[in-house]
């Protein structure tokens, strides 16, 4: 989706004289955040600047700024000006959405155990590399650990920085607030609702759609939007189209995702063919699935449950991706991601975004549900 | 320290109509807040709520409220007016402390693997008994530590938006966003050296001051009154005499800490005899007894490298305190705490806060300093 993610509504009247891609714009403004912290990090001294400098390496060296680019889109949808006087504190409040995804991502790799992300060591267990290396005292993984957690902390605590410090005005500031804090809580909501519904081995079709709603729909795109727009003063009618366009672009988002944890290709994904099934993930594939084999083939059931979060040879992903698709889950995927869409697109072109908001939303809707990375 | 925790000015002029004591004052703040997140966690649903509760529990169970307090008395000092319409703004700040308290305390126990805290199980361990008592799949301790962190980084999200909310104008929140920025930094690379200096076996005792400095004193008594102070609009030269003798009283109020780590009698603390020995503390009491023995008693110094992080008999507590003593290393730490406290007065007396700013500051550098608790 990199192609949809350039910056301003300049390119397409000057098509001569490009603007940087929002990525740019976004990891620049990161950067200038970052050394806006410098003096008091150092202040402090020791080695808490090598660790910030960690943090900092694993924030500018992130991903697709998806959200912050659904931020800055669904701001420029509801009338904001890339050339105005509000866009640098626009792309600043859009920007800090990274940090709180710093801190999900780090957070998340010592729950999840995960020893690589986006092709290097996650930090807890750069940490305790560093620990071992030294050979100090303790346990590495103790370490690692430890320091993951505070520079997770650390980037939560400076994405409100990041925010407060956009230069938003007093009126725009109070009206985002109720955003940004459903944000972060809904996004730790969803976290918890995910490991929670592993242990318990939650299988319905249900639950699985709750994770998917608050831990990626409403954090990736609903409330990254409704900011964007709110920021802007979006009145309600555009708000609600937003987050119906957003809540269901994010859920058939997620239902990409799921299909790609057990159908993608690893050349093309990077991550390990059939990559959910061996981690144990209770997607709303997994759970069609389950609940399709209860009803119709009680074999198939027992096949899956056996199969779910162990340790699987290829073959074996091989033929659990028979069953899910004889079963008809994935065919019940492909047909809610066109439905979302479909409503998701109906809720926007009905809205009052602008022609450019509405054209770039759509292409960036298509990018997110139908991929294959 | 609890009696001098009282709330307004009110009480000295009205003594019979007595005003709630502060801390109540702090825990129905907490309340409120907790009380207004409750929508969007109910919104979220599955066991959120629950573990919601489990942190609204620990919040409202916890401690002596000492960073409100200091802010609150450092805005009063500073001429807020208890009965004025800023009032419920300052207190609501203030309480916002107490989150960030609890995402620290949190993760804290995380990293020390702490199993109790104010005489309940820790926050990771209830979770973790949780999840045994129900026989949910997986491992207790590492759901229990997911919980956690979740719940941490929780707190530390909603201690910005309480603050955020609290309604305070748009100048007093520019005015105090680089003390809450600095605030949370600060304690973060405090607790981030604390760790770095333990498994590297940092003997000095300039690292442990640093980390008294940053972890303790910045973060409980020099931040919190910088906050108070600000929000009701001090000068400069007040702010400076604030943070002299917050860093002050700050670095004695740990040095005490450490005192009572070896020397309390646990009777009065709640905790084992010695503990900070056992748990490998490297405190600036330990740092400057080493220092000593390496200088003029390497037996000394051999004991006390052998025992320190080891499962000590009370027997060789009650040893190895005789060998600090005679170090000369507590009338050292006795000294530090007069002469911190000596310069922390000085600063506050001639400073131009309120004389009830200065005589509640007075007793609580005392209280904080003299305790045997």
């Amino acid at each position: 989706m990199e192609a949809v993610l350039s910056a301003g509504a300049g390119e397409s009247t000057r098509p001569t004289q490009s603007t940087p891609p929002l990525t740019d714009l976004v990891e620049e403004s990161l950067r200038e955040f970052f050394a806006s912290r410098a003096d008091t990090v150092r202040a402090v001294g020791g080695g808490y600047t090598d660790a910030v400098a960690a943090l900092e390496s694993f924030v500018l060296r992130g991903g697709k700024r998806v959200r912050p680019v659904f931020a800055w889109t669904g701001w420029l949808g509801a009338g904001g000006d890339p050339q105005g006087s509000q866009a640098p504190a626009a792309l600043q409040a859009a920007a800090a959405l990274e940090l709180v995804q710093a801190c999900a991502l780090v957070h998340d790799d010592i729950i999840d155990a995960s020893t690589t992300r986006r092709g290097y060591p996650t930090v807890h267990v750069e940490f305790a590399d560093q620990h071992s290396a030294q050979q100090w005292s303790g346990g590495s993984a103790e370490f690692g650990r430890a320091v993951a957690i505070l520079l997770g902390d650390l980037a939560l605590a400076w994405a409100d920085d990041m925010v407060r410090e956009a230069g938003l005005d007093h009126a725009t500031l109070t009206r985002i607030s109720p955003v940004w804090s459903a944000m972060r809580t809904e996004v730790l909501g969803g976290q918890f609702l995910d490991i929670s519904n592993e242990v318990r081995a939650d299988e319905s079709v249900e639950s699985a759609l709750r994770v998917n709603r608050f831990k990626t729909a409403a954090y990736t795109i609903e409330r990254p939007l409704h900011l964007g727009a709110t920021i802007a003063g979006a009145d309600a009618a555009l708000v609600d189209a937003y987050r119906t366009f957003g809540t269901d672009i994010g859920v058939a988002f997620q239902l990409r995702d799921d299909l790609l944890g057990v159908f993608g290709d690893p050349d093309v994904t990077g991550k390990p063919s059939g990559d959910d099934l061996r981690a144990g993930k209770r997607t709303v594939l997994f759970a069609v699935a389950l609940q399709r084999a209860d009803e119709t083939d009680p074999a198939a059931a027992a096949v899956l449950r056996e199969a779910i979060g162990t340790d699987l040879t290829d073959a074996q992903v091989e033929r659990l991706r028979s069953v899910i698709t004889d079963l008809g889950a994935v065919e019940d995927a492909e047909r809610r991601i066109a439905e979302l869409t479909d409503s998701a697109l109906a809720a926007l072109d009905g809205s009052t975004a602008t022609e450019e908001g509405k054209r770039r939303l759509r292409e960036m809707a298509i990018a997110v549900t139908r991929r294959d990375a």
